[in-house]
């Protein structure tokens, strides 16, 4: 039993496939020509009707997928073909070609009309190409790719059957009544419609009112294909700028002062160039949560890394803290801290640059950058804050709230002795440092 | 009374509409040929005026819909008809083409052209059609078939008035000068234009640009209705394509590791061959309770039969269970439940494959597959889990809550003790093995 | 001073809109066939420089709004018009015609191109139409019959600027040779081409070329528009369509019982044909709480007028049920309170029929219909259901749960008692129906 | 170090840019017209050749930016430019023109088609347009910007192809041989197609045929970029349009009151007019805190600078107020507040008129328009509405529920002090009022 998805079965398909274009082309060509005696059609008549005996043979060893099951029962996978494809696959398979050749029946006779059929395999380009593009092509690309092949395939059809209904001009060559019946066809397809080429007598006549219907619901269905791809081209950036666009509306429409609105589209544009529009959150949110959670480690390891207090935490502590955290954007000049407010938030740095300071912002105890952390001090001793911490740059911050942290730290008894010591060395920095600052004050 | 929605009224709508389409191809050829002689033109414009009056009683004796309410009301079906439709009807009902037969007016006078007025009843077309293809008919292609219908109409009519519009040139057939006509309309219309058939003098240019803006309209409208039609084609694997896409192309931003991406794709395209991206609760939440309720039942039918303990629960303590439970996925390699953990979750596996394993995963208890549930034990005994388990391949879980679970229990006593026999058993078995393991461990 | 949106102005401005469409059109035919001299061009280069001249005083007496606020200073009002429009008014109202009519300069000099600088008007039509359609029309039907307006009059101005490139043929009559350059432009604009008329020489050729570009661009905008307009069609009946096919390919795909999926069909065909895929609530949710009390007062008026204990209530009372009342829907069949379960919800029916029965479906009390109430007795005395109630047929039914039920009664006494004697009445005919059933089960 | 986005690298690209476009306008022409002796193409040829030579220096000397950062590191300049660009840019760099202009190649030769390979520095365009366009053009209008640019030099190469493809007609000059021949081109790519120029031979045809395809898949593009950029064009009105619609469509099919309708119908040309449909709430909603803080703030500072009461109140006050107060609107007619009723809310008034009434509404207490507040009397009492207010017109008013008034109170207890002294001195007024109207009553 071959399985549907196997390397073999796709190259099988592929050999069909390529088979049965040939075919297609050839066939209508060698009919219209009347070459029945040249080699080169003969033998593809012969490879054909040999490939599509031998497909049929494998289309009854071949198992198929039902509701995400692979069935390999021989009944079943026989009962299904015949439904199905069999009909279609024995016409095609009908060795006609051959027979009509070994006949040597009369050049032109229309009999030869009959080999024609051999094209009905073409239903199953559709679905074989489907299946080997498989789920990585884009769906609107794929239709669009095939209404190409199909248009392209329906003008050589179009052409030989032009050349069928015209009389022999004396001493044209074969290929360049071909290329005029071609260029005709295109011309019509395509609405361009020189005239210079135009049909004589009510059959002619008849077969171009086809042709240009046809043609003409052909080029809508390109144009409506291109544009739908083209309205899906580029989503997130016009998504992004329309947005821009109606809050800046908004903005000029109720007189926001100029500095404001700039302070705004700057940081509409900083979004756009640290995450192209992506919201990690809605980005996560389907993934089930063991793929979410290896995903969201890899992004923050950067920064638990560069946490000293982390280096003894173990993997679990980790995984929870990174969980719980929620990123966070202030823009620069932002306060993220001030002193004397009762805080409730841990920050870490995960890009950008902030300064600490003193309550009345003269003296800068610190700046802090990426992979650095504060805010834990009001955390562990319930009293305000002790600095003002303002963004100096575009930060991307991630917080810790004092309910996640509160449940950590009862959690992992080990990692909580850690941080009540950095905790209480940095509070006495601070308290240093502001001695200083007063004494600096009174020699002043 | 005659209901609107019965079968027979849709049929004699279709002969209305049959009869309608027959005479307005009819009187444009006939009143332009001249041929009032013929016998099929004097039939057909007979049969039209009889079956036009016929339609007017049936019309006064048809029951209408009002806010989903059929009106069968003689008065209230008449008022209304005399408002509406009657004018139109009554133009098209009059026996015009049989009064100018007897008349024997003579042929070609510009007194035919007065038959045209039956094309009126054509209005009808649209309404009849969409009564006719109800609610099982996508909008979008009534619309685009209308069109085509409507477009194909109106170029037989500008074919005759181009035959009208030209002098009879000596020895061609009717039917011949027809077809150069129609060809030439279907050319313009189709914006193909060869130009080799033109306009000579003011009156035949100024019927040339009528027809050129209306064909541009008309060609303009269909490329519209296309891409409409292909914009909402497949939607569905559009989303899913474009989400894979977003995805993707955060992860590649972000530098994901190769290993996981493929993950995540892996993920998706199992959620895609598994359910076509449908997503269960999603597309069941617009229904009311008892329909939604019976989907379900039959959907979890096959697990519910499988679950052993579930043999001897009534039908109300399944649905209780069904409504209650939650499906959710893993991927291969994923931790369902660990040994140790304090658990709150019982499982049913709907589709995979899981492993039961000890808390160091030496030693492999069992396989659990479709039809089977684990987790049961920590929600009853109130003590961490006893064994780890993991999928081994991607698996479709129902998961029941503790609280849904305790409150199913409290409601059925019966079904209570039934659990915890399995429990009991299973507890014995597990311990069992693990003393088993601890020997041939003490041995080695 | 003139209000921006008073009638008068209106007019004006229609009365402008008409000279200049009007003057668009005379000047470029005037222009090139160089009938300076004749009665009807002259009289509107008189009237249309009079009109225009006007507007400019019009204009600097015309209120605008700003901020939807009615400015009506007159220094304001200068100072916005000289800012603005000003330069184009005071171009088209120059009397360029007027002078040139007086220095009788020859005719087919160059210098008359002067005056095509009155077209520079039109720029004020889009905005003009826009004021005058106001938010009646739908902005993409305006948007493109301004298209075929710009696009007719372009290829009016293109027609006379080929007349103008083409030298005058001998003895043909003015309408003819413009009739057959606007037949040209048509032609060459709806991309046809016929070619029976073509450029001769770089002059023609280049004007050829430039038209022909224009002309695409211009029937690119029109499909555009088309399409856009197109997909805005029965939008609600599209999306109606779509998820009913989103639910039928997930029932078939898994399996769902035919019979099933019938149901859950007639269930949307019921809410597409009662409500026309409206929601109710969403319909209503963004209006202020007054004008959605006003509405939902007047949708349930019925309702309430039907249900006898309402006859006393009071305004607020009914008000107050109304608001929090829930619309909820029934399929035949449906059970919709069940004799022994605990109930917390009474319903009002509006549309359909239910049947009260007793616990075994054996015996049945009654039929409500629309207008009728159920479900009061086990809310009032805290007491299993004492019926089954089943729906025969579709039902709209509003639900009143018990929170909502027993904070009306508290804030209204008087009511209460009126509903406790409904419940104690019904509740007594129950009794009495279940002892005669007894009685008659025994006897039998 | 050259900076990616300095002003210096901006101005070269341009430069770059412009000599890019110049070369493949004048090689394609100078190649097919063997002008290889002219002044003009020579010097441009020199002058390519050294720019392209200049800018791979400058692309070795450009910083590149790498996930926000700006990366220096002349190595890995170096290798992402190698492993890049590189490539192309020194085949556009070969001085293929200068070694043929020393060398003297015979005219007309097939070895000058060689400096076509220069055209290859077009695939630069793309990425410099972008790049200098930034975020602030519409990515859907620079999309077809680009194209059209493209369609435009394609026409170029093509009609150059064409007169390469065609004999040269003794007497003709270049100019006026490249005007036809460019006329031919667009005649085709427009899909207009005259065919007063038409190929013989199969070289010339088979050309034709190339230059037709590929001419419809562009016209295609272009008429899909133009339905893209339509559909996204006053997105904000069609969407109110649709809302109106859907919500008229509904009012209608249930019958409710014209009046009402209209009611409904002002409301929404309110909304429009006023904040042509922006939802303030929802526009600010993405923004992070402080920004958003900042606006309102400067929104509503009119407003609170009209409060008497808030003269006193410090920043932070007033920001607590401004991000806790809710907008909501009242229609003409409609009771905001009602005698009796106990309430809940204080009103400052942002625009409208509200009167202030007795119970009965028989005596007007007051007006009071925008700037003004009401309803902090039974805040602070607890006691029923003294008055029943009523707005007059379409009022925008700013609700601030008891829950946050009582929390901002406790947190400023000097502010409290202010309110409760103006929540006294009104109510005083207010019952001598009452005496009054109660004296005057006993009066009468």
């Amino acid at each position: 039993m071959i399985h549907l998805e196997s390397r073999i079965k796709k190259c099988w398909d592929l050999t069909v496939l390529v088979v049965t274009i040939g075919t297609a082309l050839v066939i209508p060509f060698s009919v219209v020509f009347k070459n029945t005696g040249e080699p080169v059609p003969i033998l593809l008549t012969f490879l054909s009707t040999i490939v599509f005996i031998v497909d049929m043979f494998v289309s009854f060893n071949t198992s198929f997928i039902y509701q995400g099951k692979n069935i390999e029962d021989k009944r079943e996978v026989a009962r299904r073909y015949l439904r199905g494809w069999f009909t279609i696959d024995l016409i095609a398979a009908l060795p006609l070609g051959i027979i009509l050749t070994f006949l040597l029946t009369p050049e032109g006779s229309a009999v030869h009309l009959v080999r024609v059929l051999a094209l009905i395999k073409l239903f199953h380009v559709g679905k074989t190409m489907q299946r080997i593009g498989g789920t990585n092509v884009n769906p609107a690309i794929l239709r669009l790719s095939l209404l190409v092949f199909w248009i392209l395939l329906a003008a050589h059809v179009a052409s030989c059957g032009w050349i069928f209904l015209n009389e022999t001009p004396v001493g044209t060559q074969n290929y360049e009544r071909y290329i005029r019946a071609f260029y005709w066809t295109i011309t019509t397809i395509t609405t361009i419609g020189y005239g210079d080429i135009t049909p004589e007598g009510p059959r002619q006549t008849l077969y171009v009112i086809f042709i240009e219907i046809l043609g003409a619901g052909m080029y809508g269905l390109v144009i409506g294909n291109i544009a739908n791809l083209i309205a899906n081209i580029d989503v997130a950036k016009t998504q992004y700028k329309e947005k821009l666009d109606k809050i800046n509306t908004f903005l000029k429409y109720r007189n926001i002062p100029v500095d404001q609105q700039r302070k705004i589209n700057d940081y509409y544009n900083y979004l756009w160039e640290s995450r192209r529009g992506y919201d990690e959150s809605s980005v996560l949110a389907d993934l089930p949560g063991p793929l979410k959670q290896s995903v969201l480690l890899f992004l923050n390891k950067e920064i638990i890394e560069k946490v000293p207090i982390f280096e003894a935490a173990g993997e679990d502590l980790i995984k929870d803290i990174i969980v719980n955290m929620e990123p966070v954007v202030f823009t620069p000049g932002d306060y993220i801290v001030r002193a004397g407010e009762v805080g409730f938030d841990m920050y870490f740095i995960s890009r950008g640059r902030v300064d600490v300071m003193s309550a009345d912002e003269t003296a800068r105890y610190a700046t802090l950058t990426a992979g650095q952390f504060f805010g834990e001090i009001a955390l562990l001793l319930s009293m305000p804050r002790t600095a003002t911490i303002k963004a100096t740059e575009y930060c991307d911050l991630y917080r810790l709230d004092k309910e996640t942290f509160d449940g950590i730290l009862t959690r992992y008894p080990d990692f909580m002795k850690n941080i009540q010591a950095t905790a209480d060395a940095r509070r006495a920095e601070i308290d240093a440092r502001t001695q200083a600052a007063k004494k600096t004050k009174q020699k002043d």
